[in-house]
């Protein structure tokens, strides 16, 4: 099913200044859906993710699932002669992506209005910690520190002495994916004015977007949310149970599901005892819910109840590790576990692209992530330097 | 800063059948980029997060929240009129996104194939649980489902006897942006082919695509990784500290922050002691530093290390819960909390748009949220019915 494309964004030229995460996770979504992407890298280490771990011989793993399919040059931005190769870089580009704090790019003198006066087509994305703008434009921010500050910890975890972040970074990744839908919208734009637009999207901002039913449940009542564990806040039952051999999710989100599954778990009455008989009174009385639930669990495995419940047609789900995950059929089946080769660390496998889309190639193998600088002669030849 | 244009989508129509969140989420970030959203509701209920708490004199914010500026019809899509409005809709709209469960749209006689014979430039997104192919394509997901299957839920909290979801739908949400991210993709590839593409992107996949380190270090290493509460796994100290009256983060990523932190504690030495002068080293003896750091802050609260971390230049925050987190000043600043007004439920505040865009306008008050088939008249009008 390909139309000899390799995805909607062929052809587009990404310039690509970005470092460690957030940047980095926008331009691997640019380069899976088609995108050419360079990145710019510093001349002393490249990107700092280079040096992160784990290593496969002595090369980042981090690192490669961030970058593979990405192109390389290292350039001095200081230097006058690699000032020269980047403005003709800037000259043919569609996008340039950095995640620079701001103001760097000003004291470089590459700001919007220098890139938008070399080329007007150009479509500037910065993405930042704080954004270009607000008292706290100046600041670093990393993923945990965006975390605390937009609220998500305080409704992820247990409540109690133990903070809790969420176990992937959500700050970095959520801007990166706001980034690019901010590209792309500007992509279309483009075709209605010929003239490029700039793109800023801070970390905390994306943290903000994503708080979902807390802004809401705060906006209505005045009660500050707390954080749940593994519970929705309104949905009853709709959470982790333990069974005989540990726990496992699940999601009897109404009045049919419930009676399913308490048809399934063997005491068909919890559907007609008043206190549970809607989704209100199961969620006021979850107290004495879930201890009733659980005792029935307790009398299987983890994995019979998968099979019971999968035959009521109630959603559930185990709690799989990173492991068990990529290794379940559907994932699998989805093409969602790919591999790219290097020369030096062999075949490294790492998350595919979940946005699968008519007419447009799959592949399970992806190409290789650039050496430092490793591009530099194929790209000074094809901008006639 | 505005060139008149509400935002770059303009123009665009979304014909919208998804209900509750992942879809609603998708088509409401379009909404945010200036699209024209027409939700199609069931005339019996409408979407059943009209029906989800918290309400204010009767109607949901939560609803709310999602679904602001939108326009709402009711149409009943068995039976024939009500069909030939659909129809109509198809044949003008540019997108159309669902969040059924794969197969309920071919029910309808409204699949892929004959989408695209009613209209070719029409692109149509489909999100769900487990996408629209494998073995678990039929099966209904929530949630709390795909975080336990993707492998999040196992990567957060404590460990111990009790999982942790994240605190916010990220399983929803991260589909809503993959789904937006494709649709826009598709966009462009529509001002190369003048045709429209499906977009197929599944909850339980984009929980793999957030997965980040998780899936470089179990590759590398072959160690599943665990869940590590308020810590980053491979850059310490980069995460919760206790001061004095409660926890704040702290995130000192590398030797000259951690000596900027360590100087700021009032304790320079801990920089050069070689248990602690390299990250490597301070990982890996991250069960004696930490006690020696929760010491140091003792002396003094949250707000006193704030200040003095903020001052020496180290990347810290506060654990802000929902309250604190739209009160914060660069939050505020980054109109990040709006509001929209309805005729019954008065002023709602809600997350604004972090996408923020160099000539277009980021209003702090959104469209109102339409009542099921509230433009019904307007919408018949305007098709010529």
């Amino acid at each position: 099913m390909t139309n000899g494309a390799t995805g909607p964004l062929d052809g587009l030229l990404v310039v690509d200044l970005t470092r460690v995460l957030a940047g980095p996770y926008c331009t691997l979504v640019l380069q899976d859906l088609g995108a050419r992407v360079i990145k710019v890298e510093t001349p002393a280490g490249g990107d700092d993710a280079r040096h992160y771990g784990p290593f496969v011989r002595g090369k980042s793993a981090y690192f490669m699932s961030l970058n593979r399919g990405k192109q390389s040059i290292a350039l001095d931005l200081k230097a006058p002669k690699d000032r020269a190769v980047f403005e003709k870089l800037v000259a043919k580009a569609d996008l340039l992506v950095e995640n620079y704090r701001p103001g760097t790019m000003d004291k470089l003198s590459y700001g919007w209005a220098q890139l938008h006066a070399m080329n007007p087509r150009l479509i500037y994305a910065a993405v930042s910690g704080f954004g270009q703008t607000g008292p706290y434009k100046g600041r670093a921010a990393y993923d945990m520190v965006v975390q605390a500050m937009g609220g998500v910890m305080s409704l992820t975890g247990h409540g109690g002495d133990q903070p809790t972040r969420v176990g992937t970074s959500i700050g970095d990744i959520t801007a990166g994916l706001f980034g690019t839908i901010g590209i792309l919208a500007a992509l279309e734009n483009r075709h209605r004015t010929g003239r490029g637009t700039m793109v800023d999207v801070a970390m905390l901002d994306c943290q903000v977007a994503i708080l979902e039913n807390a802004i809401a449940r705060y906006a209505a009542t005045g009660n500050v949310p707390g954080p749940m564990g593994a519970r929705h806040p309104s949905i009853t039952p709709f959470e982790a149970l333990r069974a005989q051999d540990g726990h496992m999710v699940v999601a009897a989100g109404n009045n049919i599901l419930f009676a399913k599954l308490a048809e399934a778990l063997g005491e068909p009455g919890l559907a007609t005892d008043e206190r549970f008989a809607t989704n209100d009174a199961r969620t006021q009385n979850h107290d004495i819910l879930k201890p009733r639930l659980e005792a029935l669990m307790a009398k299987r495995p983890v994995a019979e109840w998968l099979a019971i419940l999968d035959k009521a047609g109630v959603p559930n789900g185990p709690i799989n590790n990173v492991a068990q995950a990529l290794g379940d059929q559907q994932i699998v089946a989805r093409n969602m576990v790919v591999s790219s080769d290097d020369a030096v660390a062999g075949t490294l496998k790492m998350a595919g692209n979940p946005i699968k889309m008519t007419g447009f190639p799959d592949p399970s193998t992806r190409g290789p992530t650039p050496d430092l600088d490793a591009d530099r002669a194929a790209i000074l030849k094809e901008l006639g330097l």
